[in-house]
C-alpha cells in the first residue's frame, strides 16, 4: 500500500486556483481565455518538474507520461483545468493534479509500471466552445464540421481561439487515439452532488454515468394587454409552463426511478413586460437518468404532457433537441480494483451514480472506465462555495493511486 | 345633432401613422425621440391649420384651443400621440385626432361653446421615462424629484431629452392647470381589450379606471447542479414561482370579482442554464381591480399564498411595490352624456371598466371625468396588429361631438 504526498498536491491545488481567481473568489478560466492559458502553461512546467515526459496533442490536451515496462497502451487519468464562469478550486482541476501527484509519486519511487501511465487534462469540458472537446478528439468522435462550428457565446469560434493561442484546431483531428493502446481510462472527481457529504462518506465509487436529453421548448400563445384582457380570454403562455412544470415530480414518478432527474433552468417569456400577458414563453428542460429505456419512456411522457397541456390551453407546442446523450456503464474491474483499493486502506465507500456529464462519459465509449468521487461540501459546485475536506482529497488520491497499482501490476 | 367630417380625421390617422413607421410596420414614436418630435410640429401645424389657438405648456403638452363665450373654464379633450415600442396606428393618438376633429367641425361651423374647448396631447403616456408625465404635470402631481429621476431604460434622463428638444424639464412645475379651470375631462381611446369587438357594439362608455398594484417578487433557494442534486433535495425558486402561478385564478375567485385580472409578465431566473436548478427566480405580478378595497383583498391574498409556498418548500420570499394606482370613477353627468349622444344617434353601447391606465384617471383627480372606448379588433394593442374599423371610428368621433355639446350647451 502507498501514499501520495500530500503537501505537494495541496499547494498544487493552491496555486492552480489562483490562476482565473477574481475578486468575487470565483475561478474565470474558461478554455482559451487568457487565464485559461497561463493554467496550461504552469501544468506543462509542473509535469516537467516531475520529471514525466510533457506534450499537448492537436486538440490542446496537456498530457504527462510516466513510461512503463510496456509502452504499447496506457492507463490514463484524465480530467479537465478549464471551468466555467465563477467557478471553484476543484472541479476538474483536483482530477488532473491527484493524477499528476499519483505520477509523481510512482516518479519518484523509480517504480516502474507495466503499461505506461497518462495524466491527461482535457480541453473545453466546461463548454465555453460546447463542452467535452478535448475528450471527444482524443475518442475520435469529432468531425471538421462540429470544429468549425464550435462558437463561444459572443460568437467567437474555438478556431479563432486556439488560433490565438497559437494552435491549429484543424489539428484536434490527429488527436485521436487508437482504442487499442489504451488499457483502461480513471477519473477522480468532485461528486457535484449532495449525496457523499450527507452520508459523510469520504469515496463515491461510480457505477454509471447519466445520460441525458436536453430541450428548449415553445409554448406560443397571445400577447395581450394585462389590464383589458379578461382572465377567461387569455392565451396565456407562461401559465402553461407553470402547469407543465408542476406536472414534473408525477411524470418522474410515473415513468422514472429513483435516479431520474428533470430540471427547468432557463426560461425567457415574450414579450417580456409587466403589463403584457406573456403571448410566448421558451424554457430549458433538461432529463437524465442512467438507463436509457428510462430517457426514452421519459421522452415519450414529457412530450405527451406538454402536448396536452398545450391543447387545452390553446397553445402551440414545438421543441428543439439541443442534446442528446447516452448513459455510460464503468467497467466492474476496475470498479472491483477502486473497491479493493479502499478495503486495503480501511476508507468507506458508497456505490452511487454520477447525474454530472465527464470525459470520463466519452473515454468509455472507446475503452474501460471508472470513476472516483470525493464529497463536495453542501452539495456545491460550479460556483466559489464549492469545496471538499483536504482529508477527503488526501483518501480520494490515495484510492487513485492503489487503484492503479493493482490495475497496472 | 352634429357630424364631424370623417375625410378629413381618416387624413389625419393615416398622415399622423406614417411618423415614425418602421419596416415591420410598428410605430416608434417613444417620447421625445426625433419621430415624436417631428409628431409634435405635425400636430401644432394641424391645429394651426384648424384656427385653434395652440401653445406648448412647460411639461410639452401640446394645447390647442377654441374659445368659449366664457373663458374662465375649458372642457378637455385629450389623449397622447407617443407610442409604445412597435406600437400600432390609433392608441393614444386617435383621442388627440378626433379631438382635434370636433374642434375643428365646430370652428368651421362657427359654433361658439358656453366654455373653451381644449384638445391635449399630453407628454409620454406610454411610459418610456415612467408614464403619464404630462398630465401629471396639468394635475399638479409633480416634483422636482420625479422630474429629476425620470429616466428611460438607456439611462437617459426626461431632462436631457428635453433639453435635446428645445425645452426645460423644470418647467414642467408650471404645467400645472388650476382646477377651478377646468369644466371636465374627456377621453376617447380604444378599448386594447376584446370585449367590445366580441359584443360587435361599437362604444364603450367607461364607468370606471381600474386600479392596480405591481410587485416584483423574488423568491430565492439554491443554485445547484441539475445533473447531481436530487430531486427531494432540492430548492428550486422555479417550481414555487409555477406553484404560485396557477393558483392566481383561485385567489382571484376567491377575493376578487368578475373584473379582477393578475398577470405575471416577466420572470428571470437565476443563474438562468440549462442544467442548474434555478436558486433565484424574479418577477412581475401585476394585479388590477376597478375596486380600491378588493386591491387590499387581493394584495393580502397574494402575499399570503407566496409566503406559505415558499414556507413549505424552503424559499426565501421578498417583494417590491412597483407601481399602486387607485382606481378612478367616471363623473355620472358625463356618462349620461355620452349615453343620451349615442341614443340620439341610435348607436349601441356596452358599459364597461377600463382595464388600463390612461390621463383620465390622472384628470379625475382634479376634474369630472368620462372615456368613450372604440372597439380593439381582436382586443389587440400595443401591436402593429392593433386595429378599429373605419366605421367605429366614425361612430366615436360623432359620439363625442355630441357629447361635448350636450355637455357645454
Amino acid at each position: 500500500m502507498e501514499t501520495i504526498e500530500f503537501d505537494k498536491l495541496k499547494e498544487d491545488i493552491s496555486n492552480l486556483s489562483d490562476i482565473g481567481k477574481s475578486a468575487d473568489r470565483g475561478i474565470y478560466r474558461m478554455s482559451f481565455t487568457k487565464a485559461d492559458l497561463r493554467a496550461r502553461e504552469w501544468l506543462l512546467s509542473r509535469y516537467q518538474d516531475a520529471g514525466l515526459e510533457s506534450s499537448v496533442d492537436g486538440a490542446g490536451n496537456i498530457i504527462g507520461k510516466l513510461k512503463g515496462k510496456d509502452d504499447s497502451k496506457s492507463w490514463i487519468i484524465g480530467s479537465h483545468i478549464d471551468t466555467v464562469p465563477a467557478g471553484g478550486h476543484l472541479d476538474g482541476s483536483l482530477g488532473v493534479l491527484t493524477g499528476l501527484e499519483v505520477l509523481r509519486t510512482l516518479k519518484k519511487k523509480e517504480f516502474i509500471p507495466n503499461h505506461s501511465l497518462e495524466v491527461i487534462s482535457f480541453t473545453d469540458e466546461e463548454g465555453r466552445f460546447g463542452g467535452l472537446f478535448g475528450s471527444e478528439a482524443f475518442a475520435g468522435e469529432l468531425t471538421p464540421d462540429r470544429i468549425h462550428n464550435a462558437k463561444d457565446l459572443s460568437g467567437m469560434s474555438i478556431v479563432d481561439a486556439m488560433k490565438d493561442a497559437g494552435l491549429d484546431a484543424s489539428k484536434a483531428l490527429d488527436a485521436r487515439r487508437n482504442p487499442s493502446t489504451i488499457a483502461g481510462y480513471l477519473e477522480l472527481h468532485i461528486e457535484q452532488g449532495p449525496i457523499l457529504d450527507s452520508l459523510q462518506i469520504p469515496i463515491g465509487i461510480v457505477e454509471q454515468i447519466t445520460g441525458l436529453f436536453k430541450w428548449q421548448v415553445r409554448l406560443t400563445g397571445l400577447a395581450n394587454h394585462a389590464g383589458t384582457t379578461p382572465m377567461t380570454m387569455r392565451k396565456d403562455a407562461f401559465q402553461g409552463l407553470a402547469e407543465f412544470s408542476l406536472e414534473i415530480p408525477r411524470i418522474l414518478e410515473e415513468n422514472g426511478k429513483e435516479n431520474s432527474v428533470a430540471t427547468i433552468g432557463r426560461v425567457s417569456l415574450f414579450p417580456g413586460s409587466a403589463n403584457t400577458v406573456p403571448g410566448r414563453v421558451e424554457f430549458s428542460l433538461d432529463v437524465r437518468d442512467t438507463d436509457e429505456s428510462i430517457l426514452e419512456e421519459l421522452s415519450n411522457a414529457f412530450r405527451k404532457a406538454i402536448s396536452a397541456i398545450a391543447r387545452r390551453r390553446g397553445l402551440m407546442f414545438e421543441f428543439d433537441i439541443l442534446s442528446q446523450v447516452k448513459p455510460a456503464n464503468s467497467n466492474l474491474k476496475i470498479l472491483e480494483a477502486i473497491q479493493n483499493s479502499c478495503d486495503k486502506q480501511n476508507y468507506k465507500y458508497h456505490k452511487m451514480h454520477s447525474g454530472a456529464a465527464h470525459d470520463a462519459q466519452i473515454m468509455a465509449r472507446i475503452t474501460d472506465m471508472g470513476m472516483i468521487f470525493v464529497p463536495s461540501k453542501n452539495g456545491r459546485s460550479h460556483s466559489p462555495a464549492e469545496w471538499t475536506a483536504w482529508e477527503d482529497i488526501h483518501i480520494g488520491a490515495n484510492v487513485l493511486l492503489n487503484t492503479i497499482l493493482e490495475l497496472t501490476k
